[in-house]
């Protein structure tokens, strides 16, 4: 019987154990073996490796995180370890790989597919949501539901207080999480990378909101903002990045600084951080990492690899690994517009 | 300025208030003043309003049901209804409505729009997924997660007992919830309406299940599920339906019984009902009731009637609302396929 | 090094696995070895172990239910089995025995430990509250907890449709998780063993609440209620039992249907049953039986044997198993005259 | 009809709206008029009010935070601002005040009593839990319960990484919410105010875990902690307190770098913040704020003053405003201990 080896690669997300556990069960069916590789492609590297059967990964679609373990070893940083790891795929006895993870992961799956013909198939995994080739990851809506839920809270206090408070949400390049946490959590006003910041902006919304009538206000913002330099928000050295803008540190505290300086309004952040990653995933999630995990585990069944399973649309498909990796999704700016609709002013 | 009339009509559903609340700031910011309908179209017949603004429907999303009721009224049922809604609809100077609701509000949207020439626009919505002309449905994520974390729970007690547990849950038409519930839940078997049931299959595959040595057993049930004649289910009078399938009553606690019965092992029934209806909505809804309340509102301003804002794949469209009544959108069976991986008997 | 011996009978409750871990902590603490035994009483029959230590306990706090498996076994119900199960207890080497349970789980202990002079610590353990000797049992706050979310839940759809929603909960003999969910639900009228229901009043307070303004309700029924006989509950045969009340199955219908007839008002019940008892135990029962864990094994390893861990107040003291036996704690009428003050009519 | 005036002070804590709730509720029962006063004691200085019945406070339970306002306004800070606050009281016809606050706004109403002789109720209130005379305070086990769960999202990251987390609670005088938080989230180890930090110890409870087996760790600290001196805490100038231990700022982030340098595991802090204090209250505490609000409500209508709703064991009873006010009620040490039996170290 053949035997193919799955690993999980960079940060956590939830759904990756739903998605090994739809993987083995279409692998058995097809009549593959499954084998467990510790700790992403460091686990290649080591030989460290675990079971994988109906048995161990029929109670774990509920569990957050990865029962394989997870590291950020990329086999192409050192001069050696390529060779060291087809020389331990070779010896595991393994006829393919399903590799999950980002951008990294994926990366790596796609060269050694191309260079060295390794029979790699891909799922596409992060919580940024911000991966090429596919509409949705699984983590995504895990993510989303939790800082909504805390935004949902900090409202009470928000409102008992008058308080302003500023949200920091997950998301370095691409501002999926905020956008979507910033219209589920009725926000004031959503602050993303796609578009550098304009702190007059904000402290106007802010204001017209309170003379509407609101009494208290939430602002989400994406880590990885950064902000049009201006009246709020001079220049210092070495912070002006290449586009012109300006990019800080901490920018969720910063935020809420310049907000309680120019509106009087006592403001408050929280930074939402590790906790948009963890606990069960969503149904949502659950499902799209299934469907991708069982999609994956068919590809290698039927001889197809260099493959990414992908969501377009309604419909799971295999995309080309190598389209799928180097290039960031940013946020569909039409969604954007929708959000914008709350915090347009004329 | 012109003044839209919103309304609600049908069974409610987790996300009502976010596409209020979106269609108001759409319409506001276009130039039209919104006017809040009571309880469907009862209240067109009636004159029941509500006034509806920014200040009133800011802080609702976050709300369950709807803030302006909802009821089954159809004036298409009684004679001189339709007319005295025309009237009413004259006299509160609605320039256009929007009808939120299910096939049947849809519907009688649709035949105002066709025989009176009524300025509306629609916008679907029920829990079960299944109507056409759209991917999704808002409200369906959140009765899928009430579902699934009600699966969750039961895995404890059903594994310290080692029991079978049977959830029922709603569907009548479709198995949209069940299938995502018992992929999401992790089932061992999910019965739906668009495979009548083989009660041996089931047995057989619980059976298995345990000789693999699970403990316990879940199987999700829709509530519109057949069964098909068989050695487990013999046919009385009047249970036939015109496809030959044995149509049961209260199919949870049959299904129970039946496996009680034929396995041996300890098996409870639940029926989730309403529990799948409440509560705030998920994020995936709270998302998708705004980008269509958005839209229809847009739909208004922008003069395009007999419309219905529609989700495919990542976009918002507008569909003809002729088109998306009247036929049932019954569960995608290459889903299914997935879930059935993980019940195949050979 | 002394070993003792872990069990747990009757039905499952949140906090079952806090109480073994926290025990075999403390036990090991101590000196002792542990030894699981599988499914209560029977397991000691049979002669079903698992190992219990630090590395299979550490990480089982979260989980609901019992890792241990649990029944409802009863030693004292076949002749030779007290006979079988002393021998058993001898041959597995087992110097003290912990047993985790309800009434009849913990009357066993105390006969054994009384006639056998079997070396018995006693843990309280029921969803409903209502054991003696200690002031609150673990799994009663989960179990309050789900029952007041799904009520949280429940009120959206009321108020949306303008609807009376009864909800039943568990509590065959007392009305204590009925109290503390109808208080924190803020339902209408709540109905508990302790009082038979006058439906007259019942109707009189919904009627009340709807001419003061209220659109809908919720009336929390406990499992176990009985009816006053009166005009709106006729008394048919069998159904009197020996107080001159009438006993109903199925009390949660029963109660919606009389409402609906007597008030007009749209009324839907929804049985909660087994989704009160799964799930991730609350902080509180996490505390409680961690508590309740640690004070057994070291009553075990002092030498304290035939008493049972439990709460007084604040404090967790040593009661006497014999004492703490045979007697149902009824809900305590001081609190439930604070849920009166809501549903009091004139 | 005589008339209560109900004000909230202090930081918000889930569970005010229910005290409101049962306060109005008994109060009228009891024939009293009820009378809001908005933003704490500030609203009694300059006379803004809010009416108060039983139809705006019937559906406000679920809520977190208070529909009244709250602020920190203490009129013993201003010279003249204790006579405004009394002339108000005439103006407003307030014969008795209910004060639902923290030390500083029950030693407001306590002076006031005592001073002035104005006719004053209190209900304590501190998330933090730190009040004497009342076993428990509301809000305090919503806190807990938010703080518990996002442990176990974290853990699921923390194990799939081998990571270690340091989860930085609320207590600042009392490690109260740390305490329970940590047993409950299953916590390596807790730190609390009321135990200088030994960080020798931390670093040698998580390094033998590991050597156990245990693949990750959670640290919870609360806020207040200090630290010994010591090898890894060495004195700078002016972080040593009056007690001889080090105060820093941050404490979290600070134990997670010791604990990254010193065990060479990789270590994150998160910071809950505002995240324990709001949403909905649990049931726990809208059981015991209800229970508070209807006994403050009942010792205005019996005329007892000067007093404060508290709870005692399982009873609710009148404590001395005057006791209550001042001293920090301190974890008990008792519970501790059990805390510490899953960190002791030889």
């Amino acid at each position: 019987m053949p035997t193919v080896g799955l690993l999980t690669g960079g940060g956590d997300a939830p759904g990756l154990n739903a998605v090994i556990r739809a993987a083995v069960r279409r692998a058995e069916n097809g009549g593959w073996n499954c084998l467990g590789i510790i700790d992403g492609w460091k686990g290649l590297l080591d030989g460290q490796t675990m079971p994988l059967g109906r048995a161990n990964t029929n109670d774990i679609i509920a569990e957050g995180g990865t029962i394989l373990g997870t590291s950020r070893t990329n086999p192409y940083k050192k001069p050696d370890d390529v060779k060291k790891l087809l020389a331990t795929t070779k010896k595991l006895g393994l006829d393919a790989i399903i590799a999950i993870g980002g951008d990294d992961t994926l990366g790596v799956a796609d060269q050694l597919f191309r260079e060295h013909n390794l029979k790699v198939v891909g799922v596409p995994k992060t919580i940024d949501n911000d991966l090429s080739c596919t509409d949705y990851t699984f983590g995504f809506d895990t993510a989303v539901n939790a800082a909504m839920e805390a935004i949902d809270r900090l409202i009470t206090t928000a409102r008992s207080h008058r308080r302003c408070f500023v949200v920091e949400t997950m998301g370095r390049h691409a501002g999926w999480i905020a956008a979507y946490a910033g219209i589920a959590g009725g926000a004031d006003i959503t602050l993303v990378p796609e578009k550098p910041v304009d702190m007059e902006q904000v402290i106007a919304v802010l204001k017209r909101n309170r003379e509407e009538g609101r009494t208290y206000n939430i602002v989400v913002v994406s880590e990885g903002i950064t902000f049009e330099p201006g009246a709020f928000v001079t220049v210092k050295e070495g912070e002006l990045d290449e586009f012109g803008h300006v990019r800080l540190g901490g920018v969720g505290n910063r935020v809420a600084e310049l907000i309680e300086k120019h509106t009087g309004y006592e403001t408050r952040c929280v930074v939402l951080g590790h906790l948009q990653r963890g606990g069960p995933p969503s149904a949502f999630d659950r499902v799209l990492a299934t469907r991708l995990g069982y999609a994956a585990a068919e590809l290698v069944v039927t001889g197809q690899f260099g493959k990414m399973a992908a969501l377009r649309g309604n419909k799971i498909v295999a995309a080309d690994l190598r389209e799928a990796v180097g290039a960031t999704k940013t946020l569909d700016m039409e969604l954007f517009k929708v959000a914008e609709a709350f915090f347009a002013v004329d």
